[in-house]
C-alpha cells in the first residue's frame, strides 16, 4: 500500500511546452538531474533546433503533434498565450493529463475549461536563456486543483530546488507584485545610474561593485535596516544639491523626490 | 633623482579621523595591508575602545590631541561635520599637513580655509561596520589640489584597491547621484517588496534569490538590455491587475505607475 502511494507521486515523463527563458531553464535543469523529458514543443524552429542539438531531445513545432504519452505537461509560454495553448493542447492529448503553467500572475483555474488535473510550477527568478543560474535555491511555487497532484508537483520541484513552497493564486499574485519591485524596478534604478553616468562620459563599471554589494548586504538582514544614503540620514544639503543637478532629467528628478520622501516617511 | 621622486610619493604614516562605517573599513584595510596607521580619532569611546581592542592602535577622543607627526589625515566624518572637524584639526596639526576626506558630495575645496595640501579619498561603496567587504574591487575616487599629492593619494589607494580613479568634484557629485539611485533607491525597492510580503505573511526569503540574481545579471551586461517584467513586455493585463492590488498602498501604487511608464518610454 505504501509503495503504491509513493509510485503514484512519481512523474516519469515530462513534455515541456515552450522553449523561451523559463522553458529552456527547466529543460536544462531536468536534463541535468536525469528527469526524463519525452518531448519539447516550441513554434520556433530556431529554438527546437537548439534544444535538439544541446539535449538530443525529441521536439515538435506544432501543438497538434505533441505526444499524449507523458505524465506531465509544463506550459512555459507567455501569460496571454496560456489559454490558447491549453485549448489546442487538450485537443492533442485529451482532458485527462496533468498540466501546469509557470506564470506568476495567471490563476491555476486558467486550465479548468480544458483539463481535469492542473497546477502551477512557478520558479520565482529572473531567467535569461544566455545566463546560467543555480536552480537549487530558486523558490519554486507549486499549486494544483487536487491534493494528489500537488504532491506530485512538489516532489518534482524538490528534485530541482531546495526551496519549494505551496503557494496559492492570491499569494502568487502578491509575490509577483513584490518581484516587480525588487527585480524589474531595481533594474530600472540601475538603468538610471547608467544613463546619468554615460551622459558625463563616466563608466558604468564604477557602479558595478556597489550594485552587487547592495544586493549581497540583504542576503541575511532586512532591507529596512540596511537603508543608507542622504534620505535616511536626513541630509537635506545633499538632497537639495542632487535635486538641482537632476533639473536636466525632469523624470529622474521627480522619481528622486518621490522615493526620497517615501524613505523619510 | 628617480629614487627621491618615488620616496616623495610614499605615505608613511596615516591618522584616521572618524571610526564610523567608512573610517572603520579604511582602518581595517590599511591594517591588513600593513600600511602604518599612527592614530585613530573618534569622539565615541565605544568606537575607539573597539579599535584599540581589534587593531592595538593608538586612539584619541579629542581633536586637540591628534598627533602632528603623520603624513596624511583621512577625515571620514559626516558631510556636515567636515568643515568643523577641519578647523579644529588645523589648530592641532598646523596648516601644512596633507588632509583628505571620504565624501561623495563635498567639494575638495572644503579644506581650503584650513590647509594648504588637501584631497579626496572616496571609496564608492555601501559600507557597514558589521559587514566585511572585499576592498580590492571597490572603486576609490581620488582628487587633490596638487599633482604631487594626487599621485601620493593614488599610490596609497592602489595599495588597497585595483580600481582607482582620478575623479574631480563635478564627476564625483554625478557618481554620488547615480549611487543614490542604484544603491539607496534599490534598497528601498527591496523594502517595498518586504513590506508587501509581510502584510500577507509571506516570507522575504522567497525574494532573496531573485534580488541577488538581478544584481548579478548586470555584472557584465548593460541594465537597459537586461530589463524584464510586465512594463517592458507591454503586458497591460498584468500591469492593471497589479495596480489594482496596490490600491491599498497608495504610495507604492503611485511609484509603480510612474516607474512602469518610465520603463515604457
Amino acid at each position: 500500500m505504501k509503495k503504491k502511494q509513493i509510485k503514484e507521486h512519481l512523474i516519469k515523463n515530462i513534455v515541456i511546452i515552450g522553449a523561451g527563458n523559463v522553458g529552456y531553464h527547466l529543460i536544462d535543469k531536468f536534463f541535468r538531474k536525469g528527469i526524463p523529458i519525452c518531448q519539447v514543443y516550441s513554434r520556433s524552429k530556431t529554438k527546437t533546433n537548439r534544444i535538439e542539438k544541446k539535449f538530443s531531445l525529441d521536439t515538435v513545432n506544432r501543438l497538434g503533434e505533441v505526444t499524449s504519452s507523458a505524465d506531465l505537461y509544463i506550459v512555459a509560454v507567455k501569460d496571454d498565450a496560456i489559454p490558447v495553448v491549453a485549448k489546442k493542447l487538450s485537443k492533442a492529448i485529451g482532458k485527462n493529463k496533468l498540466v501546469a503553467h509557470t506564470s506568476g500572475s495567471v490563476p491555476v483555474t486558467v486550465f479548468k475549461p480544458f483539463f481535469k488535473k492542473y497546477g502551477v510550477f512557478y520558479p520565482l527568478q529572473t531567467l535569461s536563456t544566455e545566463r546560467k543560474v543555480s536552480f537549487d535555491r530558486i523558490p519554486v511555487c507549486v499549486d494544483s486543483n487536487s491534493e494528489k497532484n500537488l504532491k506530485k508537483l512538489m516532489r518534482l520541484a524538490k528534485k530541482i530546488s531546495k526551496n519549494v513552497h505551496h503557494i496559492n493564486d492570491e499569494q502568487r499574485a502578491v509575490l509577483h507584485v513584490a518581484a516587480v519591485f525588487v527585480s524589474n524596478f531595481t533594474n530600472y534604478m540601475y538603468t538610471i545610474g547608467e544613463s546619468i553616468l554615460s551622459a558625463e562620459n563616466l563608466s558604468f563599471e564604477l557602479l558595478r561593485p556597489l550594485i552587487l554589494e547592495t544586493a549581497k548586504k540583504i542576503k541575511t538582514g532586512s532591507p529596512k535596516q540596511m537603508q543608507t544614503g542622504p534620505a535616511i540620514r536626513g541630509d537635506r544639503k545633499t538632497i537639495e544639491k542632487q535635486l538641482l543637478y537632476l533639473e536636466k532629467y525632469p523624470d529622474y528628478q521627480m522619481l528622486y523626490d518621490m522615493i526620497t520622501k517615501e524613505i523619510q516617511k
